[in-house]
């Protein structure tokens, strides 16, 4: 059969104002490393091991051994071609699937870099660099998440043997959720309540074989198993999140991760002159990671959504003619182009929280610790509200691309499945914005006192000019003025954080106020965050850009970016007098203009992140838009259409149809 | 191992300040209801074939069939029992699995009910009724959805034979997504462009026979399969959604649907005397059931998410004693509140549909059609706004659970994917509100004509009043006045439409400026359905409600309900100037006070929904609060559980852990 939208994304291809290959750079950061991930991706999109497209169609088993599958193959082809580790790791990435590796090498490794001692860095991260062990992240338990501090696990210094005894006193107790831990791994960083002579030093970590190495049994006292399906078909169900039991599992004293606080021979407990200070490079490292991913989730989504939405056409025909592309309405641009824009945003924002992760290190170094709690409460925010707004925005996405998006061919569902839990892991997004609001109360309190503030709090420094500023935008095209929006956005998030003080300051008890009071302290937390984003699109747009028409294209995606958020959180603006309901009107009125500029770009705008078929395993993604057919072929592959008539007819429909009701109870 | 939290609820339940069990009617609708939907619910609860612990498990044709064996089942059950039809739908509800038999009754039946003559209802009602036949709705081409003008299947009458040609000239013309389709539907109403003597009369509705009736084998000339995987494990994977080619397929002229226009013996396009407008009849009821479901729906998760929240502590313990439920902290409460109050504003709003369906039936007979575009405009603006609210509020409630809502044996995840498509299916949910807002703008334009708004625009009426009034709240507590809150919400959703009005007189052609607009528009229209159901609300708890104590906690609801929504649009309140910055501020104060007096009767709250731990089908939202253990047990049914150590490990784990990569490919 005839099929015409095969070449539809060519045209679009050719309105592009801009050079394509140029903003393939801009985004991916450098040549360097645009080159790297085009050529990782390729390297995995052409091996017939790594291909995904029946992953929704597998059963637990089945897929879970294939994701072995493709861990190993991973593995032996980083060896033979003897990647780099920049090489490696997005190899890796672009397998495209969870798996005990990720935990090995983004966790257990790192856990022993930070908290283990020279000495036990060369031991451990020896045998974890060959993978001769395997090791997991085991801090949660059934019982605690968010709370730390609650763990019940405990580790009980024997003097008499120089051992620890690490047990699980209740059900609660058992270690629940650890990725790579039900099935995989040998080895784990257990987080435990360490007990020396009756007294209890709070939860630290230790190192503990779980598995024997010769044939993979679970050790004596250690008791392990896989907690389930979790959402999706594919998604996290590749993973072996576990659940593990200690039944008084005896380990070495120098098995204890004792870089910060260690245990001598005579069971003292003693801490460190190393600054406890470390944990936070740890932490920024990994959000920044996260923020990164949050990225490339979102701009996977939005590439498919952007190119389906100009494959599909729906109402509008005129005199027999094609109907409207439905990218050309627009609702769907004021619900895709955000979503494009943040993609945007959070990738600027992930590459300076890099550059902000060396600037700690080096302060680290040289003891330097004064920026720290406003990079640790950077990093939480920035965590929290870029993953929350990618998981809704894949939904959106989905939801973009109408009944289809519904199709597991779509890769929407399970792009989305895969990702809400980022959401939820390395800190509870609303658990984290009442940190950053505690930094900003706290900053707030502080700033009569003469304490200058720093980073991405050093706006607050200007808080009597940013408490009575009022815009002065007059027409539509004020707001592409970034100093309008920036005064905006400082003037809200300083406003909504003072306000916030003194209602606290009017409670009985801060405690108590800041308790009664959190809703709106997750407010003032957002409007800081978005603050950071916006200003680091500004300045990354101000800096220089090459290629012809690039930084044109990022100035519109950062004023859509800012814009639209202005108009969502318009109540903010307008409570606190920041700007007018005529500026507000006039915002949206620019952000209109900006939707049109955008539209002819929107495909080459997607088609920047560089992104293989394979990668995006999307039928409505595809690059050459060749959508229809493909949605045919993926559906054919389904199990069910084995047969024409089904399994059960003769058992279960015949007897409906036929009024016979011995229904079989088996 | 011990387990504490088990009495814990009872304890929660014992705090309650009103009569559960009074709620309960209150809910239901009427003791009547109550009594059949809680016998149905417990006969499905109590019967092993529709047992459903193990659903996300299976591979898609082990689901498949068993759905096949719980639809037969049931209706083995229905006819052995001599079930009345209210009570037969009950069943078929809560066995809570998407199954063919959905589409028989709910758009097959009523189709032709609609649709067709009295003599065609006849005969094919006769036979659907015994499921002698079972028949699917087959209107979505691959290339059309929204846009059903746009199908391209053609129906071209033959007068040589006296029959229709049905065909299937494009790929993108391939019926695609009717559910039941796929696998078992004997028959179909198939939508088709109705050709005579060379001219095209539009879509019209026709009666197909798709397989035999003695072997279940397509019939020649239809091409039928299973569309493929859709989101989530069970989800809609129990449901053959399918696609639908013909091959010039012949059926007797007496198949097209012939109530509202027919084709003669000489092939002759007539149109009957029956009014057109008997559709919107049929629409007002599909749209109302699907605001029953919403509310249904969205109080599940809810009803999950409050008693996990109840039983889940975290942080806060002092002195070594329990830690703080999480559902103290406001945030939690604050997420959580403002989706309890949603499901019972639905749940309300879908009785009233009930009563407008009833009502437009009954005028229908009358011939007045003056309410039709009004109620027509309103359960699409309901259907949309529900639909979205509820799929939003499902995954909202499963982060709310932290990481253990993100098993599928908390029973959120299947919730989701089951329930997303409501937001596509019966018309795109932006659509939809693109719908109501030419409505409202049409009633904003004829306001100076004398023409009166009727229904739910009757407040439009006092545009006037509306346009310059301004709130005269002046303390928290003046919010919780019914007529403050009515008087806010009318002046925003007549303000905002107006605004739009005035905004697309600007454009040089209405049309265009309604393109231009349509972001706002849907806004306004958003507005103008929230208006809908806080009114519908208020007028409840206006009524006549038995049972100590329920009315007033009827009332807190309600007061969360709009104060909430006030608090998450205020952008739209502050705009207009409908309230000022500091009556905004004290809503909030309000809704917090309000979410204390709330906190208290949670539980017994969402107890009165009386769903069983089947239909919830989550532990996390057992009844008994009991959850730990119930977690454990669940995790350990997974297949990956069949062995400790995982079948991949000689093959896959063990070269890696050995260094020896002669890994297989297979
Ligand atoms: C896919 C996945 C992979 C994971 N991998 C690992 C792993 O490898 N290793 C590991 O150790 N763990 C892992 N985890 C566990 C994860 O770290 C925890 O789930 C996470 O920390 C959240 O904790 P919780 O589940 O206890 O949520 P809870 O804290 O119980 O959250 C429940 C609700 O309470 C609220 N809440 C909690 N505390 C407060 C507060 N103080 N104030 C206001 N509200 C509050 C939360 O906002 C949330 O709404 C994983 C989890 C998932 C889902
Ligand atoms: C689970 C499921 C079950 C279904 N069951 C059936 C069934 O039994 N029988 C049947 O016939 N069909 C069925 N359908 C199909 C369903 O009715 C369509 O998917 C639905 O009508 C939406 O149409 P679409 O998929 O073409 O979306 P599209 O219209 O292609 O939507 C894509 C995007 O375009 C936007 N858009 C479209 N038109 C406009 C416009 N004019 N202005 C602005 N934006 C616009 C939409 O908002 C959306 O964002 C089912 C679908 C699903 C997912
Ligand atoms: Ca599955």
């Amino acid at each position: 059969m005839e099929v015409q939208a095969v070449d539809y994304l060519a045209e679009e291809r050719g309105r592009a104002r801009f050079d394509v290959e140029a903003m393939k750079v801009a985004w991916a950061g450098s040549k360097h490393s645009l080159e790297v991930s085009d050529r990782m991706s390729r390297l995995v999109a052409s091996d017939p091991v790594f291909q995904k497209d029946t992953r929704t169609m597998l059963g637990r088993k089945e897929l879970f051994n294939n994701t072995l599958r493709k861990a190993a193959h991973a593995w032996k082809r980083i060896n033979e071609l003897r990647l780099t580790e920049e090489e490696a790791q997005m190899l890796r990435h672009f397998v495209d699937e969870p798996s005990y590796v990720d935990l090995h090498w983004g966790m257990f490794v790192p856990a022993i870099k930070g908290q283990g001692t020279d000495e036990q860095q060369k031991k451990w991260l020896t045998l974890a660099y060959k993978m001769q062990i395997i090791g997991c992240y085991a801090q949660t338990e059934l019982g605690h998440g968010s709370n730390v501090q609650g763990l019940e696990t405990t580790a009980t210094f024997d003097p008499k043997s120089d051992e620890f005894v690490i047990h699980s006193p209740t059900l609660t107790s058992s270690k629940w959720w650890p990725g790579g831990l039900g099935k995989v791994s040998t080895h784990a960083v257990v987080y435990a309540r360490l007990i020396t002579d009756g007294q209890d030093h709070g939860v630290h970590g230790f190192i503990v074989q779980l598995r024997s190495l010769d044939d993979h049994s679970p050790l004596p006292g250690i008791t392990i198993g896989d907690i389930g399906t979790k959402f999706g078909n594919g998604a996290y169900n590749t993973m072996d999140n576990g659940v593990l039991q200690f039944d008084h599992v005896r380990i070495p004293r120098d098995q204890m991760l004792m870089r910060l606080s260690k245990v001598t021979r005579e069971g003292k407990y003693l801490q460190s002159d190393v600054p406890r200070q470390l944990v936070y490079g740890t932490m920024v490292y990994v959000r920044q990671a996260i923020v990164a991913d949050a990225s490339k989730a979102l701009s996977r989504a939005v590439c498919i959504a952007v190119r389906y939405s100009a494959v599909r056409r729906q109402f509008g025909s005129q005199d027999g003619g094609p109907e409207s592309q439905v990218i050309d309405y627009k609702t769907q641009q004021n619900r895709l182009f955000p979503l494009l824009a943040s993609a945007y945003a959070f990738r600027f924002v992930g590459e300076w929280l890099k550059w902000l992760y060396a600037d700690v290190m080096q302060r680290l170094q040289a003891s330097d610790f004064s920026t720290l709690p406003e990079a640790h409460a950077c990093t939480a925010g920035l965590k929290s509200l870029t993953t929350s707004i990618t998981a809704d925005g894949i939904e959106e996405c989905r939801k973009l691309c109408g009944g289809h998006g519904y199709l597991c061919s779509s890769g929407l569902p399970e792009l989305f499945a895969v990702y809400v839990p980022s959401c939820t892991y390395e800190g509870d997004n609303i658990v984290l914005l009442l940190q950053v609001a505690r930094f900003l109360v706290k900053t707030v309190s502080q700033l009569g006192s003469g304490k200058k503030p720093v980073g991405t709090t050093a706006y607050m420094g200007r808080v009597e000019h940013l408490m009575q500023c009022r815009s002065d935008v007059r027409k539509a095209e004020d707001w592409l003025n970034p100093s309008a929006i920036l005064e905006a956005f400082e003037a809200r998030a300083v406003r909504l954080a003072v306000s916030c003080a003194q209602n606290i300051s009017k409670a009985s008890n801060p405690e108590e106020g800041f308790a009664e009071l959190s809703a709106d302290l997750v407010e003032a937390a957002v409007a800081h965050c978005q603050l950071i984003i916006v200003s680091k699109f500004i300045e990354k747009v101000q800096g220089d850009i090459d290629g012809q028409g690039v930084k044109e294209q990022l100035q519109i995606l950062c004023n859509i970016y800012a814009l639209s958020l202005l108009h969502k959180h318009l109540g903010d603006f307008l409570s606190t007098s920041c700007i007018t309901p005529k500026q507000g009107a006039l915002a949206n009125d620019q952000l209109r203009a900006l939707y049109s500029q955008l539209r002819p770009n929107a495909i080459a705008l997607v088609d920047a992140f560089n992104y293989t078929d394979h990668y995006l395993g999307s039928v409505l993604g595809r690059y050459d838009g060749n959508v229809y057919p493909h949605l045919y072929e993926a559906a054919l592959k389904d199990p069910l259409n084995d047969s024409v008539v089904p399994e059960g007819y003769e058992a279960h429909i015949k007897p409906v149809l036929k009024q016979r009701f011995r229904v079989s109870r088996l």
